[in-house]
C-alpha cells in the first residue's frame, strides 16, 4: 500500500503521538510505503484566504470556490497546498488522525481540508445533468483509494453510545466521513475511536496497539461503509432527495446507508 | 440587548458582508449595544498550540487541557483569547455567522471555539459527582444568554432535507448548536439557513434582509431548541445516557429534545 497519514495532535509526547508512531513503524515493517502530513510540525496555514492564490487579480472581491476553482486550473495555488494534493493522489490510503475536539476535527485539520480540497479537485467535478450530479458521494478523484479515521476523545463511551448526550458517534463522525470523505469518492472503512483518553494506562495502551496493528493489517481487505452512491438510481436529480420507494417515510443520517 | 456577532467570511463584498452590515445596522437602529468579531479582519490565529500559554513551563509535555485550565485560572491565557471570552462574558445574545464550509464552521471559526472555549471557561465547570455531571447541557458559563446560527450554503435547501443527500441540516448543525452552544448553557435559538447563495438577486437579497429582520427582532423572545438538560433527571450518570423510559428504544440526536 501507500498510506498517507494526516496527523494533527499538537504534542508529540501523547498518546496521539504513541499511536502514530506505533503505526507508522508497523506499516513500515509490513513493507508498505508511507508519507506522514504531521500539521503541527509543518505549521500548516489553518485559513483559507486570499492569500492562498498568488496570482489572483487582488482587484476583484475575494471568491473562495471560484478563486480555487481558477488556481487550481491554472497551476497557481499556493505551493503547500499543491504539495498536499499530490499526497492524495499518490496514496491509495489515507488515515485521518485527530484529537475529537468540540465534537469535531481541531481547526488545523479543518483547514487542511478547507484548503486542499480546492474546486476542480475534490468538489465541482465532473457532468452536472438531469442524471448526474457531479463526480461526488461515491465517485470522484478519490475513488478507488481507502480512508480511514483514527480519533481520540476524553469522554467514555457510553456517551457517545446511541442513547449518549454527545449523540452516537457514527453520527457526529458523518459529516467527517460522508461528507468530507465519501464525498469526493473515497471508500470509508469504520473508524477506530479510542474513549476515556486520560484512563490509558500501559495495559489498555497495549490493548490499543493491538486493535490498532489489525486496523492496520486490513485496511485493504475490511468492509467499507456502504453509503449510497449519488448517481446510482437511490436519490432523485437534481433536488437529491432519497427516493420514495427506499426506506419510505424515515430521515436522518442512516437512510443514506444501504441495507 | 447586548449582541456579540462572532463573524468568519474572507470578503466584506459578499453575500454574508451584507447581511452582516444589514443586521449590525438594524440591531443598532434599535439601540441595541453591539459588538463584531470579524475573525478575517482581526486577522485571528486558528491554530490552539502552546504559544496560547506564553507561561507555561515549556519542559513539560504541551497537554491541551491542562495548559488551558491553569492558564485560564492564573489569568495568563493569550490576550486575544481573554479578550474574546470578555466579550462573551459581556453579551447577552450571540450570534455566529458563517459559510457552512464542508458541512461545519470554516477553520478559522473552528480555532475561536478551540481557543476561546478553555477549560474552566466553557467546560470542565461544575461539580462532577454521582448525580451532576459538570456545568454542561444546559448549565455553565454561559447559562441565561442566547445564542444564533446565520449560517450560509451554496446548496439547495431539499440536498439539506430530511433526505436530502447531504443530511438534514438540524443534524449537521447538532455538533455545533447542541455540542458548542448548548453544552456551555447558551439558550440555543433556530437557526438562520441561505441556501442557493450563487442564486441570491435583488428580490431574493431583500426577502433575506426581511426574514434577518424579524429574527433580530424576535432574538429575546423567539422559542428555543428545547435541548434537554443533562443533570435534571433525564440521564442517567455518569453513563449520561438518556433513562430507558424516555423515548425507549430510540436513538441519534432527535432523542435529546424534549417533546
Amino acid at each position: 500500500m501507500k498510506v498517507l497519514v494526516i496527523y494533527a495532535h499538537p504534542e508529540a509526547s501523547s498518546l496521539n503521538g504513541a499511536l502514530r508512531d506505533h503505526a507508522l513503524q508497523h506499516l513500515r515493517k509490513a513493507g508498505h510505503e508511507v508519507q506522514l502530513s504531521d500539521l503541527y510540525a509543518m505549521n500548516w496555514k489553518a485559513t483559507l484566504d486570499a492569500a492562498d492564490f498568488p496570482e489572483r487579480d487582488p482587484s476583484q472581491p475575494f471568491h473562495a470556490s471560484l478563486d480555487s476553482k481558477l488556481a487550481y486550473a491554472n497551476g497557481s495555488q499556493s505551493a503547500d497546498i499543491a504539495a498536499e494534493q499530490a499526497k492524495l493522489e499518490w496514496a491509495d490510503t489515507v488515515i485521518f488522525q485527530f484529537p475529537l475536539w468540540w465534537f469535531s476535527v481541531p481547526a488545523i485539520l479543518k483547514g487542511w481540508f478547507d484548503r486542499v480540497y480546492a474546486y476542480g479537485f475534490a468538489y465541482g467535478v465532473g457532468e452536472h445533468s438531469d442524471h448526474h450530479w457531479g463526480d461526488r458521494y461515491g465517485e470522484g478523484k478519490f475513488a478507488g483509494k481507502r480512508a480511514m479515521l483514527l480519533v481520540t476523545t476524553g469522554g467514555w463511551a457510553s456517551h457517545y453510545s446511541a442513547r449518549g448526550i454527545n449523540g452516537p458517534i457514527d453520527d457526529i463522525l458523518f459529516p467527517i466521513q460522508h461528507g468530507l470523505l465519501f464525498y469526493p469518492g473515497f471508500s470509508v472503512l469504520e473508524p477506530m475511536v479510542v474513549y476515556r483518553t486520560s484512563k490509558v494506562d500501559e495495559a489498555r495502551y497495549g490493548e490499543l496497539c493491538n486493535e490498532l496493528e489489525v486496523r492496520l493489517d486490513t485496511l485493504q481487505s475490511a468492509p467499507v461503509i456502504p453509503y449510497r452512491r449519488q448517481n446510482h438510481g437511490d436519490y432523485a436529480i437534481p433536488a437529491l432527495e432519497l427516493k420514495d420507494h427506499i426506506k419510505g417515510g424515515e430521515g436522518g443520517f442512516a437512510i443514506h446507508l444501504a441495507d
